[in-house]
């Protein structure tokens, strides 16, 4: 990191760029299906074996073609039962007392920011616009914004780093 | 499957339940950073290489306490390079001839209904509000929606299967 560097990035930060230049209008999504699962809040103890139904708008049927092809895909959902008020700037994950209490952006808490949820799932079966899922963490209801086909080569990184307290517990991300 | 499902299905899609149930109303969510990497339209020949800073809102700077811990993240991005009458129904993908046309949900295309961005990426540094990273493949510009960190148990299915044509190529989803 050189000197020339670590003046750019004070610069940056001193004159506020960060706040200027991230575009200020929302983004609009409007969703393409919903999660079925009859799980309302506050959802089962695990979600790992749960079936779930993702209902996609009819028009949007032929858009599915192929997907059959995967055995999983990566579902983006809205977190939308998390109120304005929940959201939190830090969090401990899973309320474990054993684990020092992180920003919320790194963690998968649904108490932050941007209410986004994104979750890779076993696709079990195509039928028309409905696709059976199994182990997607999103309650009954939630909008679905988008899916896409899990591609190992792109998305997997099976030996990815994480900090020692997670991999102590190696329970999952919640 | 037996034919009592098969029998709700059927009821399911002629009663149009798709159609009533999938939530009318669109999902705003205001971006929390930008991607900054120099690359307008159309982007570089390959992404995998290439480094990124997405800048952060200035007062979300907080939040990203211990990020630093994990290898990888996860990025959600808008892409908002794309204009409404540029969307498919179906694509083929990488424009390969050797390849049979794909609904636009059955693949990684930016044609796709909801014009969303999901990319795992190294993360090189973070300075304050402004994350390295390495491999996104956003243009410069585009709006980042959310960000995770990447746990390997959760994210990673290093043995998914994709269809022989995806396996034939093994070069990327694009």
């Amino acid at each position: 990191m050189s000197l020339w560097l670590r003046f750019l990035d004070w610069l940056t930060r001193i004159l506020g760029v960060g706040r200027r230049i991230v575009p200020r209008e929302p983004v609009s999504i409007r969703p393409i299906g919903v999660v079925r699962n009859g799980w309302r809040a506050p959802g089962p103890a695990s979600w790992a074996g749960l079936r779930s139904d993702i209902i996609l708008r009819d028009e949007l049927e032929p858009m599915l073609d192929g997907i059959d092809g995967y055995s999983h895909i990566i579902v983006v959902f809205a977190l939308d039962r998390v109120s304005d008020g929940e959201r939190r700037e830090r969090v401990r994950p899973r309320g474990d007392e054993r684990i020092p209490e992180q920003g919320v952006l790194a963690t998968r808490s649904q108490l932050r920011p941007s209410p986004i949820g994104v979750s890779v799932v076993a696709l079990r079966r195509r039928r028309a616009n409905i696709l059976r899922v199994e182990g997607l963490d999103a309650l009954d209801g939630s909008p679905v914004l988008d899916l896409k086909p899990y591609f190992p080569n792109y998305d997997a990184v099976p030996d990815a780093g994480v900090p020692e307290w997670a991999r102590a517990l190696a329970e999952g991300p919640q």
